[in-house]
């Protein structure tokens, strides 16, 4: 995801302005440089930009990031993480890097690897108004960006669009194995289906493209799919709330995730219905 | 849902062809002529029709009409049923009705009493080929009309649909009252996600106009989505499929239906789960 | 099953009366006859019993019974059914043996194998009073003997009583699961739930002795567990009922059936768990 | 659950060995010492005890107690918490107490007030081997107490534990609901089933006595059962697990908790049950 948003990141920069990118693979961070105008540099330089962008896999590694720059962030500066991270970090990582004089913005991103290309994601964040609004003119790779709320509220959102997601793939997979099993052609219903109050963006975008087709091309894992519904459930837990079908959700998608495999790609989860169904969605 | 289609149907009739109406209540049918130019008409009258169309609450009562209706059937007529009907009660019904002569093809709509309105209704057709290639130019109420399979594809097809629908519905909900219980502002979270990869009709369509205006408008009731729900159930018992979550879902929104009212908007469902955390969804 | 409730009737018999066996495989009947003083009988030998008791995998089986026997039935007669039938099927074959003069008893037993040869089984009757106070007498395999409720509420009983059995298999395999993996000795975890509020009879007397020691003994197929989890969801149905945890039940054990094998014991119902979870339960 | 429990450990005293009782209710800890002839102690005093037991509603009023007692305990003493604590707080406890020279072990235990005053309470502990040997004769209040693992594997199967009287209460009030609504008399159906497979505490020992009587007697609130599913629920997430049944379970009750009233007996979680079937159970 990093690779294309830092991109647009780079086409957006006021002349004088420079884009660093660092990965922990130096080559790749060279190869981006070389294709887009940017400059590989070292952690150490990158802690010194005024606007941090940061987009891993989950609040841990963020926190180790942290961890890293922290002695050399400069006061002032701005951090914007793009991970789908969790609520409960957000306040303890702002604070942590309050104290350093640099403001943490929550802002994770929704759109795949083709909405970041495309510089058409969506950002949801969280933090104060005034530190939200100022580093809404930043996000270049956004389409949409919108904040949700307080510090931690970006996490919340796309945890819980992440947990529809989860529950509206599998939903939508299990009726497939049974119209299947019912002799249906599952392409003539997923169009209807497409054109009716049942769809989704799972059965509109991701079906048709990645499990008809039996490709499962691997750009969303599913173990990060089950990790951000276990986090809306984490939420569930933490405000007292009820939520049987998303608990549900995230306890199927984890099985999936144990059984078919954490480094397939999140619609792969349906093969766990289909061996539940003993049929298969083609 | 019966009146808006039959205006379409009207105005599609080529010159000669008449347009026959009939209502329980035999005013609303007047009504109807008066407005499109159509003729009120009695049981025994429609029976002679060329293209009987009927649009009922359940499959029970398309068995009491051909019931009714079975002594005037014309044979060589077409019987196109757009109730939301049970995929088991299709094959006994066109084997009844082709033994008078009849043809009887299952084609439930989705798309409400708007996409009604507007001829632009999705329509799932169940039934032998040939004979679903003769009824299609006839789907003057259609945006898109589909073969799905054979006699009883379509009402299997719907009853998904609709069970997807609940799915959706009933999660997004679920989200939403959790997000509430957080702190988030529903109707930012609602705007992002329907950017996001978790969106589905329910969140575009539903929520915002429906829930989050408190008004609930009674348009489909929460009694037939909880009988559709019902119904997607039926056929996974049927296939001795697995749908765990489909079969929570059939569960919850019949609770809705016993605690909330059955003649509620379906959207009122999500007064439960707002029962349930102690929150309300604005 | 059938073989040693058949000894218990055998041995209750008054002198003069005969106990005759019926087996699909002439000789398991001549084995029962050599060792319990039965007689190995021809279908249309025992249609004449004044007693005839049926033990059959579902309600299907029994109507093709009944279809060959129809000719043969003696008027005056009972008919014991203790399959763990649909309750559905109770009042169609009930109506179709009273217009030979013959009563039908539904009489579903629980307690397996090892209850039948004891002679404890606990058997739930469905039928008129006076019907069922009949037949109490004879059932010579029972411990206890409970009329439920009229024809059909016998099958109702057993099939709640098996949805009740899954869900409390299931529910105690994912506890052990998750407690596995916390590192937590299963012996010893099941030794103080049985002394605990979350004890059942699967935790008391198939986790141990089935599941921890590996063996999964073959007794009771899962097939036929996911069968009646069905029939219970068919029943939730059949009266517009909410039941969200058993179907969800339902559904999860159907999977198990189609992805460990339907003739598998239904303890090993609890390796789907486990791969869910990636642990074993030892 | 306390007085009863501190009774025992009274009666239980060698001579010379005092028996020290706490409440935040003084005069509460004096009816004690009229009663058993314990001694009501202020905070200080009882911080100086050898061996300190405590019974608190969750974690988090432990740890206010630590913080109020640290000043004050004795390095060589042991901490016994019968609390139904949470796992995850067990080993910061261990670590904080173990910094004042204090053994900490997690003892929760199961039997309710009634087990209590009969001494006959199943204990489940975790800590060091040598730790749980030495405090093990010490529960007098005990009818079994079992080691099940390190520190925090008490509080985790006790989770478990009733995340499992959770689950079958909750579907075996299904079930009944669907029974009553089946026309199936409910005493007669739980009689059976109490002497079938699907047989558990919950059907045994609870559901006759407090559902079916209409009474509820308020002994263990709703709301701590619905605390005690959701660390169950932790627990899951903190290993990556797969428990979908439970996590449905978890997010019912908590849902009844906000509907019913937390304050309720944990047995009128079925009133939710018969709202969302329109039925009652008895």
């Amino acid at each position: 995801m990093g690779f294309p948003m830092a991109a647009h990141l780079a086409r957006a920069a006021v002349p004088g302005d420079r884009t660093l990118v660092w990965n922990r693979t130096f080559s790749k961070a060279q190869a981006h440089a070389a294709q887009y105008g940017t400059q590989a540099a070292s952690l150490e330089e990158v802690a010194q930009a005024d606007f941090i962008f940061s987009c891993l896999p989950t609040s841990a590694e963020v926190d180790e990031l942290i961890a890293r720059l922290r002695a050399h962030l400069k006061s002032g500066a701005w951090w914007i993480d793009c991970t789908s991270g969790h609520p409960a970090a957000a306040p303890r990582q702002a604070t942590e890097l309050a104290a350093l004089g640099v403001r943490f913005i929550d802002a994770p991103v929704s759109g795949g690897v083709a909405g970041a290309g495309e510089g058409r994601l969506t950002v949801m964040l969280g933090g104060p108004e005034a530190d939200v609004a100022a580093v809404l003119p930043r996000l270049a790779f956004a389409g949409k960006a919108v904040r949700v709320g307080d510090t931690g509220a970006g996490f919340a959102v796309k945890a819980m669009n992440n947990a529809l997601l989860a529950a509206t793939l599998w939903a939508t997979g299990e009726s497939l194995a049974v119209l299947a099993r019912s002799g249906v052609e599952l392409g003539a219903a997923l169009e209807v289906i497409n054109a009716s109050s049942g769809r989704s963006n799972a059965s509109e975008n991701l079906i048709a493209q990645r499990v008809l087709t039996r490709q499962f091309p691997p750009t969303f894992a599913l173990g990060l799919l089950a990790k951000d519904a276990g986090i809306a459930l984490d939420m569930v837990q933490a405000v007292g709330g009820s939520a049987p079908l998303l608990a549900q959700t995230a306890g199927l998608v984890r099985g999936a995730a144990h059984l078919i495999g954490a480094k397939q790609d999140h619609t792969a989860a349906l093969k766990l219905i289909e061996q539940m169904n003993g049929v298969e969605l083609k």
